[in-house]
């Protein structure tokens, strides 16, 4: 079967020890948050305190440029950059333009001896995370991610949502085409932010995690890294851990204001967790930047000059679980049950019957409904969006701790990937994969899931 | 008259040498130039040369926080939030919130010894120029602001354009409401670049200068700022200037991509002008940042994650000049007109009839003109703007040279403000000025010119 053939991945340099001064990184990412968003987040938190400045505000050290071999990158690609060092094709889930399997430097640090973790708030098997220890010729390919990422061994500690694609096709939640059984496999499967023992995966909901706004019994992207961190550093081994605020991203396609704002707010608690243990840690670095900004998001739209953040802190819902709630309703009660849903959840009184009009005739198609609700709140708060889609915009650098000051101005995203892997001590140029060459065109048994 | 008595600027600290160290200041302003501005303009580039970086990547240091009294800031209240490190009202000229004239870096610089200069391709009396050495309710006010300027003293090399507000109003080419000609002041009235002797004024439009995509005879900012750095180096004094790429701006306001760029690229080489000239003289500090952005441009629209730099290369001329230049033909001819400015002047040879119709019901309306123009082009190269107006983004701060580290991080307009105050060891707080509270109902004489 090609499928499972194909994950034999060899990196064809003998195995060392890690450095015996331990050097750990953090690298976080926080998916689709364009430097407006930071504007947005910080306004909202200086509602209550004038002076407020987010954890980041200190260490913003330049910028990260964000093309691929688009000049609008999508998330594969963007995770390829840092992952491979090396520009590819949007879609692209650790291959090069051409195809080929290139080696990451979660893998060439694995190799070297360094534990390695992967925390996310969305599918483990998600673009982003998966580029770091999977190689498929598109990111849609979530089946074999999931098995790649299992097999390969590569990464110590799995985390976030995605559960559908390592549970057989007849098993409850399953989005396998196939009966593979990925849970079997040599990793603790752990159902709680208790890790006992590496190589764990803790994967806490069957597709992405809950939006932060929506979030009840789920584990936050803090709760998560805080409970990496621990387990990595358990070992007193040195290691790499990327973390990503993978929804940051998905709430600006939908241009929800509210939902991408409460994502950011945790990134940034997250980002005060890692602060902590790099301070207590003082040989590890942190490097936080984004793999391109999302929505063309605008503070402030003719004619006047101001936006009024207090809008958003009246949302209690994201505009995904108000959109499927409504499609739950009866159609003839449409009308009420929206004026209801902007009322209760948006915390809005006077929407107009055009506002209400045009949510009741977009609750069949999620993707309009989210918008038309998204809309409601940012037209109050004088927010502007100008795509559904990735903008081609530099995002902020930032870097704190051990050596931050290899990153300053502005970089290609690719000159982050390698300053990553020189702080490692990682030559990825020595490094290859015994794979075959990949192509778009392959056709591998592969699920088609809306991927943001 | 109430006019002539307000500008009795005393500033009251005894008089000192400049500082035996000299430490001069290039303090330059890219009005309106927000951080997806620099992704555009270095695309465009990198059609020629795909490795290319702009003169200021590498010396991005952070970012600026812009915010005035509202969340979105005006060009007057930004440049008063550097020139007096306070936040004030949109539309204040070195005036605190309270209508208080508050001293500026340069009135304090001046008066430690320091030479000062202002350097801009607007007129000399707007917003930005104006809030560094004239004290007005509101920007509007720029007869006055011209008498502030001429009768300070505090300004020892002004350039740019605004000829019109010094001239008597029976005079050809003026925009003044009285008979005061400020030609006739203690200023060398120069027509060239070849400055002799300070303190001079050198006005070279009677209005905005030329954008430069339009520009022929009129000088460049790096033009200009060649010709300002030599003379003001002459006197072997330490010095201060504000240099200001003002019409970044106002090509965003308009929506019009190619003229911002051209706008950003002319900025861009004034930057090597002063690299240039601060590794020549490595006394000197190079600090480089906005006031706000201005357009919420952005890069890439639905659907597709791409962007077409490529269409700006084809325009030849300002949205402005070709709807000035529309505006005299005659109007049965008017669908002929628009469609041969399309073609000759934007490049482009497949102009839809609801285009072309779309610029003919506008011609008598400048502004929505321009707009309707730039987006012929803006369409086509997948370039989104979501307003004519400000946005509350954070902007790019860059420095260069001496004590440069002082610049890092997320810091506040008057954060940085008061950093360049700290390099010149200017305290501002212990300096008054002697002029009465204004307010913004105050009546003065004058103007009102839609100042962008």
């Amino acid at each position: 079967m090609l499928v499972s053939s194909i994950f034999l991945l060899v990196i064809s340099i003998p195995a060392r020890a890690a450095p015996v001064e331990p050097r750990s990184l953090v690298f976080m990412i926080s998916d689709g948050f364009g430097q407006t968003s930071e504007a947005l987040a910080r306004a909202y938190m200086q509602l209550m305190d004038a002076h407020w400045t987010s954890p980041l505000d200190p260490h913003l050290v330049g910028s990260t440029r964000t093309k691929s071999t688009s000049l609008v990158t999508d998330s594969a690609a963007g995770a390829t950059a840092f992952a491979c060092t090396q520009k590819t094709y949007n879609g692209a889930i650790a291959v090069d333009a051409n195809g080929r399997p290139c080696v990451t430097i979660m893998e060439a640090a694995h190799r070297k001896g360094y534990l390695t973790g992967l925390v996310t708030t969305a599918r483990i098997t998600h673009a982003t995370p998966a580029a770091f220890a999977a190689h498929v010729a598109d990111r849609d390919m979530e089946d074999l991610i999931a098995e790649q990422l299992v097999n390969s061994s590569a990464v110590d500690l799995l985390m976030g949502g995605g559960r559908c694609h390592f549970v057989p096709h007849d098993q409850e939640g399953s989005c396998r085409n196939d009966s593979t059984n990925l849970l079997t496999s040599k990793y603790n499967m752990q159902s709680n932010l208790n890790i006992t023992g590496l190589p764990t995966m803790a994967l806490f909901a069957n597709n992405h995690m809950s939006y932060e706004i929506d979030r009840t019994d789920q584990p936050s992207l803090s709760e998560m890294t805080r409970s990496a961190l621990s387990a990595l550093a358990q070992t007193n081994r040195a290691f790499f851990v990327m973390i990503e605020g993978a929804r940051i991203d998905m709430a600006g396609h939908d241009n929800d204001p509210a939902t991408h704002l409460h994502e950011i707010l945790e990134y940034w608690r997250t980002v005060e967790v890692v602060k902590k243990f790099v301070d207590q840690n003082p040989h590890t670095l942190l490097v936080s930047t984004s793999d391109h900004e999302t929505g063309g998001l605008t503070l402030g739209i003719d004619p006047e000059y101001i936006w009024h953040p207090g809008f958003l802190a009246k949302v209690t819902r994201s505009a995904e679980t108000i959109c499927q709630k409504l499609k739950r309703h009866q159609e003839d009660d449409m009308e009420d049950s929206v004026g209801e849903a902007i009322k209760k959840h948006l915390g809005i009184h006077d929407a107009s019957e055009s506002e209400i009009d045009g949510i009741v005739k977009a609750v069949k198609d999620a993707k309009v409904c989210k918008r038309a609700v998204g809309n409601v709140v940012s037209r109050r708060a004088h927010i502007g969006w100008s795509t559904g889609g990735h903008t081609g915009a530099d995002v902020g650098l930032y870097a704190y701790g051990r050596e931050s000051s290899r990153f300053h101005g502005s970089m290609e995203n690719t000159e982050v990937g390698r300053e990553l892997a020189n702080y490692l001590s990682l030559d990825l140029s020595k490094l290859t994969i015994n794979m075959p060459v990949v192509s778009k065109r392959t056709m591998f048994a592969h699920t088609y899931i809306d991927h943001n």
